[in-house]
């Protein structure tokens, strides 16, 4: 099967036309032609080499949506022609305790998208069955790419941390993946409080379903809720001050990071011990789990808000996204 | 009603006898005729003004088991001649949302039985209602006072963080607070690891019934544990090599600490997030609570082992606790 993709040979570069070819096709394998394909702030960590694992060429990209063109003899779940979503995850090794309870993405042997293999900057893809997830009959394609990695990293701690439609939360950073959780906590019933340093988003903002938005760079707007929060959700990835949004956090309330700060997070015990507060994180989610959020996400007409580039266009949609105009997330469509 | 107790009179300072007077009992107070009193670190620090927070003369003492002398006429759920245990608290607002809710362990307007009052090492203490904790019949008195605030303490976390009979999970620090967190964690049904840097508890820890006693000072056999434990409590309350005992967590595992560590935890972001683990924190427990460990304790025949000492001994006693020789837990006997 060949494959005609867009790939960076080397750190920083742009990307550059890239032919390949994926070889015979796995028996649990399939192989899907893409129609859409997200671009995701990790694409650019792994074309940057941020950690150290990128292999070059590569070709990013792992907010696929896309069609089965090829499947292998033991393939089970979806058919050729079936309409599937791709995201972070390509594999898993199907059978370790991680597998078998259902949370296939914190399976060690996992295999990224784009690492080690070609991701969605591309026309075809590769991916083991269980990772090609179907998408409901009525879903609009065209929007539901940044879904599969920024929307299920954001959907499944609402799952973990148990929030409930009575909780008021908190969503910190407002970009791709914090426009979505903010959707999400809107639609689960949540009282939800944006937290930005960027004032040129506050309408855009409320109009995504947040009843406030407090200044993150205003000690004094972050006092306004001190004690108030059941849940913190993270989306950034830079250290804050972990105490003042511990501090806003209501007995027993939880703080969740999906933003992978370098820099280790300075927790006070003590501000865990007198509320009973945690703080804890993720990654991606599970296939079941994905499945169930696009389910959710048509029921309720949720959607990223997107910007659409024709793939030829891709380095200008990265520099776009680089430039921090994106708003909220990029979509290259084949 | 005029108390006889033994008080410290500036920090440091060795315990002498003092008489004060309890005034008037409030409507909705009870007084408590004081049988046994358990010593706990944080009679220490309250007695050293570690905290800042100490007036005196102190009269410490919170792990109390009594019988109660004296009720106000809008007391509830006590009666004189009830025999009762009291520990941390002593009163809570009972109308706050956390009160409302049950955790009137965490409501705001909590009084601590030594903090601004005198405590347990008297012939009498003086509580609301709501503290006193009708003991169970058949409860061994003499052992019992370390349930209400050292055990208690190790208790909570095992409810709230959902640990279930089929977890393995480690407890750091075995002394007062972590030989009774052996003790329940067994009896949970756990298979319980415990990490100590004491060789020479080693045989009484295998007797509590851990199965494995871990040396906290080396790495190695730190490493003998990488991603097993679904649940680590930490009953110590110095800086550790967090991510260590992050790293023993098994995917989704919780890290709880009831050890108040002065220096913020470093907690790497990226621990959390690959493994959906959580670290988490909690103060003592609410009454309801107390009132269902120590159920447990009478089903199970569970009890802290403790050393006896006379209260006219409270010095001595203190000595022995500093010195770092208790096995494991001192009660007090008026």
């Amino acid at each position: 099967m060949k494959v005609n993709g867009y790939a960076a040979t080397e750190p920083k570069a742009k990307l550059t036309a890239y032919s390949y070819n994926l070889g015979a096709l796995g028996s649990e394998e399939v192989d899907i032609k893409v129609s859409y394909c997200g671009i995701c702030h990790s694409d650019l960590s792994m074309i940057h080499n941020d950690w150290g694992m990128t292999k070059y060429p590569i070709v990013p990209g792992h907010e696929i949506i896309g069609e089965v063109i090829a499947v292998g003899n033991a393939v089970k779940n979806v058919i050729v022609g079936d309409k599937v979503g791709l995201g972070w995850t390509s594999a898993s090794c199907m059978s370790c305790d991680q597998c078998m309870d259902g949370d296939h993405h914190l399976c060690s042997k996992s295999e990224a998208t784009i690492v080690g293999r070609h991701g969605g900057f591309a026309d075809k893809v590769r991916a083991h069955w269980s990772w090609a997830i179907p998408l409901p009959d009525d879903i609009d394609m065209s929007k539901a790419g940044p879904l599969l990695c920024g929307g299920i990293t954001v959907f499944n701690p609402i799952i973990l941390a148990g929030v409930k439609p009575t909780d008021k939360v908190g969503v910190i950073g407002i970009g791709g993946l914090g426009h979505m959780a903010i959707k999400f906590l809107k639609h689960w019933g949540c009282e939800v409080i944006a937290f930005s340093s960027n004032a040129a988003k506050k309408d855009a903002i409320l109009n995504m379903g947040a009843s406030q938005v407090i200044d993150s760079t205003s000690p004094k707007e972050l006092e306004s809720v001190v004690g108030k929060l059941n849940f913190i959700l993270n989306t950034t990835n830079v250290s804050l001050d972990w105490n003042s949004y511990l501090t806003a956090l209501a007995p027993k309330g939880r703080f969740h990071t999906v933003g992978a700060v370098l820099e280790p997070m300075a927790i006070p015990a003590f501000s865990l011990i007198m509320g009973e507060k945690s703080v804890g994180g993720s990654p991606i989610g599970s296939p079941a789990l994905t499945k169930t959020m696009l389910e959710f996400c048509v029921r309720h007409n949720i959607y990223p808000q997107v910007e659409e580039f024709p793939m030829e266009k891709v380095n200008e949609a990265i520099e776009h996204l680089e430039s921090g105009k994106a708003r909220f997330r990029i979509v290259l469509k084949n």
